[in-house]
């Protein structure tokens, strides 16, 4: 466990051995079933994370939780209490749990934590959690890309809150109504379901599974209907086609940022990002010309 | 207005003729105030928008709107019907709305709305008002680099929806508690203040403004609030470090734009990424391998 968390902050720090350290686990990954986890604000996740976790440890799985959150200088603590939940299996040495802030990703946030899956696959987990707040894109994309993505609604959100489901509806394979025990959830349910009757969804149309996760109802169903999408999935290629975008996305975040970091370190020197700026303030430049002058220096125009 | 239309779907649909159009309309930029509004789903932050609309128009300023919206093949009625509220400015000349969905900007969601910002302010609107949800990184990041950026909180709000703002506590300039009619309003201020008490703000400490946004109460105090600030970052220099932040963001969004379409369009030919990819599924290669390949065809390693 103290060697995956300190491969993983090598990752956050950005450390310079980071990248020899992942191409060497890179071919020991790819193996760990990733579950994504997403939804608006207020939809109980942790708790259903924490309930997932429970259930699939009775099943003798070991079990890695990457729980993505929005965080600054101001949030550290609220955050850190939400997950002190969590800390039950902290003491389980079979769930390895860590929490990625949304800031300071050099490459992005969707190619570091693609790198913390790699090191959690690597390490033998059998199951990995991605848990994102599905309201920014980059978060809703990260869970897109897992095996199989769960996203996780609620009774009684207000109207803006349900406006902004609407980017991760698209991504749902099995739509989870948490709290269904609140006054609502049947007609959550009916909206999710007409919905889905307008739109398309590879041939597969997703399960609606109702639960209660602070009263660890339903979960057993929704790990079933997990199951059933994974095996469908996997006989129709969807599944190896969902793996290939998630890699595809780990390849274009590390090119990007290898492409940037050349610029920075050999195209703009010290100090001439700055009077390019200068330039762009006076409005002597415009953005377009700066690039091609940078894509010149670089041999590439 | 028709103009300014045609020039923003030329850039949302990455038309070939953008670069040209924006580079010619570049010298003509900067001159917009520009005034970020972003705040938590349910703060009422279209409302704000509009009556603070309504009350610059009175000043005799043009307006333009930005309302970065996520949005997706199934929410687009959703996000048109919220809009619909804006209607009364739509007949109005001297204001230009235009919303921007989240997703599908090859250069990022930034470099799209700063491009957005570059029209409008080069067709001579007074103010340009850009409102986004602020929970996703993309969206905090537009409105930081506004010339004044408000925050939008409101009393009631879970805990969850609470601990989301605290990625956008840091690049408020200007606090307003709105539906400060309810019940908890003095407790948002009375939190907002102990968290500002902890924190350094560039010598400039926020005002928190209380608003009514349909009662249409507040927004004179609030306008005067935007005003003072703007004067003192305007003395202090912050503004211009502001603007400097914006065109940075802009010129890197173009570089990376223009660098992943070179690697598109002649390094990676037709079929060549998906042999990458094949070669990345089967673990024959790892991501940080594959990227330096394309380095050095591109000369560059």
């Amino acid at each position: 466990m103290r060697a995956v968390a300190r491969a993983i902050s090598l990752v956050e720090d950005e450390d310079s051995r980071a990248p020899a350290l992942l191409k060497a686990l890179f071919p020991h990954s790819g193996r760990a079933f990733v579950l994504g986890v997403t939804g608006p604000p207020g939809a109980g996740k942790s708790t259903l994370v924490d309930r997932l976790t429970a259930h699939l440890r009775k099943e003798g799985k070991s079990i890695g939780i990457v729980a993505v959150d929005p965080t600054s200088p101001y949030s550290g603590g609220a955050i850190l209490g939400d997950r002190i939940r969590m800390q039950a299996h902290a003491l389980d040495e079979g769930v390895f749990i860590r929490s990625m802030a949304t800031r300071g990703h050099l490459g992005g946030l969707a190619a570091a934590t693609g790198h913390v899956l790699t090191i959690l696959s690597a390490a033998g987990k059998d199951v990995v959690l991605v848990e994102t707040v599905g309201v920014g894109q980059d978060e809703v994309d990260i869970v897109g890309t897992a095996d199989v993505s769960l996203v996780v609604l609620v009774p009684g959100l207000g109207d803006e809150v349900q406006a902004l489901k609407a980017g991760i509806m698209e991504i749902a394979d099995v739509f989870v109504v948490n709290k269904s025990d609140r006054d609502g959830a049947d007609r959550v349910v009916a909206e999710i379901q007409s919905m889905l009757s307008m739109a398309s969804h590879d041939g597969h149309r997703p399960e609606i599974v109702k639960t209660v996760g602070t009263a660890d109802q339903g979960i057993d169903e929704l790990l079933r209907a997990v199951e059933a999408f994974r095996a469908k999935a996997g006989e129709t290629g969807l599944l190896a086609k969902k793996r290939r975008a998630h890699l595809r996305q780990q390849f274009e975040g590390t090119l990007e940022e290898r492409l940037m970091g050349l610029v920075r370190s050999r195209v703009l020197a010290a100090g001439e990002a700055e009077r390019l700026v200068d330039r762009l303030a006076a409005r002597e430049l415009d953005p377009f010309t700066a690039a091609e002058e940078v894509l010149r220096k670089m041999g590439l125009s």
